[in-house]
This record gives C-alpha cells, structure tokens and sequence, in this order.
C-alpha cells in the first residue's frame, strides 16, 4: 500500500485553497496535428511562485500542529521548492528556513528572500546539504519539509491533476516531468484512482535519467552526477517516490538532451507560454514521435516556467 | 465623424467568430503593486496568429463581395498583418498575395506561406512596397486591403477591447501600443462608446513617435527612419487612423526605448508569458512610474506575441 494515497490528496485539494492558484489548461492545434493525438497541458508555470511546488509545500506546512508551527520549517532547495516552502510557510506566518548551496542562482536566493525566509548558506552537494540541514534542526527544532519525499507533499503534488482532470473529463496518458519524483507521484496517485485506466508516464532526461535505470533494476539509484540542462531535475528519487512510482507508474520516458530546448522553445514561439526545461522534457516525446500518441487523449503536466532570463541574450 | 464608427466594430464581432479566438485576460499582483493601480491585461499574443491583426484581417475579408473574393487579396506587410491575412484569406478560400521585402524575417515569410499565401519579394523600403503592390493590383485585380487604414480593418481590430470591457466591467484607462494606428483608432472608438469616460492612451517607443509629433503639429508624419526595438510599430499613422486618434484618443505615452526591453523580460519573467517588444510598450509605462494609475482601473492591450527566438540565445 503506497504511504500516499487518494484521501490524501482529496483532502489536501481543500488545504491549499487560497494559497495555490487553480492554474488554466492550454491547447495547441500544431501539438495534436505533429504528435495525432488530442493534448491538454495543465499550465503550472502559471501557479503561484511559478511552479507546482506551492501545491505539497502548502499542503504540508498546513498539517503542522501548533508546537511545530512555533518552530518553523526547514528544508534544502536551490530551485522552485525554495521559494515554494518561504511563501507557504510565509502565508501562515511559519518561519522557514532554507538551506541554498553559496552557488546558488542569485535571483532565486532574492526571490526566496523576498518571501520571508531565512536563507543559510551551505556548500554545493549533498554534504554540505545535509549537514546544513541538520544543523538547523538541532539548533532551532525546525521542522524538516522534504522537498519531494515528504508524504504531505507528494499528496499536494497529485492536486494538479484533478484540476486537470475536473477540467478535461477521460484522458488515455498523462506525461508528468520525473525529477525527484514528487509530482509524478503524487499525480499518479491521484490519477489511477480518477481514471484506473489511464496510463500515467514518467520523463525524465536523458542526463538525469536514475530513475530509469534504477526502477529497471529494482534499487534507487543515489550516488550518480547529473548533466543535464533540465535544472529542475537532477535530483535522484526519494525512498517514499521510488516505491509509489515502482509500484504504480507504467513507464519511464527518458529523453535525449538536445530534445529539451528545442521542446522549450516549440511552445514559447507557438504557445507564447514560458516554460522552463524541466517542463519541456514532458513536452518532447510528443514533437518528434518519441511516444505513439496518435487517436490518444493526452494530459501533460507543465511543471514550471522559472527560467533564469539573466542566461538568455534578448534581441536588440 | 470618423470613418469607423461603434456599428462598424459591433458588426465585425459576428464575422470575425470562429476564425479570431477571443484571447483570456491575465492580472499580476506584482504589476499592481508596481502601478497602484489593478491593471488587467487582454492576451492577444494567444491570439491566432500570434497577435490581434487577425480580427481585423478577417472582418475585411468578409466583407469582399463575390466579384473581389474571385480576384484575390494583397497587401505588403513584413510582419504579425502578413500571417494574419494570408490565415483569414486561406479560411474563407480567397488568393492572398503578399509583398514581403526580400531582407524579411525567413521564419515570418515561412510562416506567412504556411497560411498559403502567396509571397511577392520586393525591395526594402517605401517605394519596393509600393510598386509590387500596385503591379500585383494591375496584373491580378487583387484587392488591397491595408494593414492598418482600411476601415474594416480598423473595425476588425476594436473587437479586442469589446472582450475585455465584458470580461472586467468598467476600466478608467486604456493602453494599446501605437504604430500604424489600427489597434488605437479601433479601440478607441469601440471603449468610449462602451465606457464614455475612459481615457485611452497610445503608447508609441520614443524611436518611432512620429504620432506624437504629428499630432502635436496637427500634422500627419509620414517621412521619418523609424528606429525602435519594437519591431511591429515602425509605420506611419495612415489618414484615416491619424483622423480618428486625432479625434478620441486623450493622449500619447512616448516610452523611452531603454524601457521596451525590460518590459519584455518583467512579462516573460513574471507572467511566463511570451509578448513581443511592440506589446512591452504598453507595459513599461505601468512599471518605473511613467504613468500615474494609483487606485485606477487599468486595462492594457497585449497586442502580439511573435518573437524572433533565433535572436536569442538559450541558455545551455
């Protein structure tokens, strides 16, 4: 029995009212006409702080009883979860405190600090994480909110979903992007129990691709060296998302690289909608006949849209 | 009394459905907390075609009679007006032909020849344009239809601001991006007939304001080297749109060049949505104060979304 369940998400749909946006659907005739099936995306880079990650931290700092609210949140991001987890923890006037690698992209360190929180500073890797992370429980009884492996946040995660689902009726496949694995997790959990015969798929690129691999040979992977332009997934698997995802996704969808950007830029120049890379990489399988989708209803999840703009050369 | 009256907007609202979408309207709480003001935003970047030229372009086009529609349409346009023509020509079974200057943007011409159109390659600059465009009159009959002075085309462009008085009710100021002319003189007469004491600004980057200086001369500027990152507002004001803004508009909003840009960025970033430069100049004067909007209701036109990727680089 999967430590998420349906209940969990139901439940966690009425906590994050409020604080998370219900995000719009999209379509695009040139996706159905290149990939023959019928796409909606779920546009979570309209969501509040940019990406789905509000849905679970919501969900899980509203769990917190009054003695942990006291002490406030912790957690370790250098992403989207970072700024997720301040303006949720902000939202209910919890303290959070957010461990970032000194490396860390400027403008997401000043968003995450113009939410409220407390930044600490560690050093890159999974050391100097940990025992940032550490330190700051033992010092300040700080609750620990794991940015993908917490079940309150997986289950927040799966919200996103049913919105979709409320909003298309019956889908054949959902593509959701695999990083640590919170929001594949969570969606198809809440998925399956919606629609027990959609078939719920992971992607995940080619450069961070533990998740298939490891699920191939029953054991997460941990120790690997991401490199891949999809930041917002080089996290490996957590102990919780490997068994929800082993025990019900149907596949792994591993995308090659040199997929991703083009698959960024195919839906800014013909949605006119900022996605990140992260989200491209469930976007891809469709453009270039990766996935046979053909008569298919699909569902895809874009994630986010926090592209840092500083790497980008506007036109002048 | 202008050439294009509310009639003529409220018409082309039945003959445009079904080729023009109506676009979603957006909000940010950042803007507003920029502005003071509550500012709504009408999305004509989702638009079909990438901007709101379509409705115009699709209101001509069904006014031709039989006779015109057997002999075809043409106009010169470089831009957002090529595609739009040649999709709303291509809808209805009529010839478009459409004279591009040689040194175009090869992904507009490709994409303008998607729509079935058919391109005449012509010089850059007034006198190529011209003279490919009358020879196309003399040798097919093609009716002209001008991107931004014929009248149903005008028409055409007010039912934007149509959607968006419905979607939020009652608005103190308007903003569209000025150019030709086309968006403004429609929108203006389409708002003050709905909203008899909206102000409605134009908004023209300092690197093209011949509209500001003609007006202030009470004189239309037709020679001048326009020389403006926006790209899609380097035309003249035609006769009929000089008449008409002359006539409604309240004032002209002169955006420093080195504000277009940033804009730009602050919507992408922002709102993860894709404007082009032309549509930023109808934000910038919203972010750094230009404008004083405090406690007003504000609503802003976001006139397209084509922007030439190839001139940016992706992060990687």
């Amino acid at each position: 029995m999967s430590v998420v369940r349906w209940d969990d998400v139901d439940r966690a749909r009425g906590r994050i009212e409020g604080i998370a946006h219900r995000t719009p659907i999209e379509t695009s005739t040139t996706v159905d006409s290149l990939c023959g099936g019928s796409v909606t995306f779920k546009c979570e880079n309209f969501q509040k702080t940019g990406s789905f990650k509000i849905r679970g931290a919501a969900n899980a700092v509203s769990l917190l009883t009054d003695a942990e609210r006291a002490r406030g949140v912790c957690a370790a991001s250098s992403g989207n979860y970072a700024q997720a987890l301040a303006f949720a923890a902000s939202r209910v006037g919890v303290e959070a405190r957010i461990v970032m690698p000194e490396n860390a992209n400027p403008s997401k360190i000043a968003a995450t600090k113009g939410y409220g929180a407390e930044i600490v500073f560690c050093e890159p890797g999974h050391a100097g994480r940990t025992g940032a992370t550490a330190r700051i429980r033992r010092e300040t009884g700080a609750v620990l909110v794991h940015s993908h492996d917490d079940p309150a946040v997986i289950a927040g995660q799966g919200t996103a979903v049913c919105e979709l689902i409320e909003d298309v009726g019956d889908l054949d496949v959902i593509l959701a992007p695999l990083g640590g694995g919170g929001l594949l997790s969570g969606t198809v959990v809440a998925a399956k129990h919606l629609l027990p015969n959609v078939r719920v798929l992971g992607c995940e690129p080619a450069g961070a691709d533990d998740a298939a691999r490891g699920l191939r040979d029953g054991k997460r992977i941990v120790d690997f060296v991401p490199d891949t332009v999809a930041d917002g997934l080089r996290t490996p698997l957590g102990e919780n998302t490997f068994e929800i995802i082993r025990e019900l996704v149907d596949d792994i969808v591993v995308v090659p690289e040199a997929e991703i950007l083009p698959a960024m830029r195919f839906v800014w120049e013909r949605m006119k909608v900022v996605i990140e890379p992260s989200s491209a990489v469930a976007v891809a399988p469709l453009l270039r006949g990766q996935l046979d989708v053909a008569g298919l209803r699909v569902g895809v999840i874009l994630s986010g849209g926090n592209v840092d703009l500083d790497a980008m050369r506007f036109p002048s």
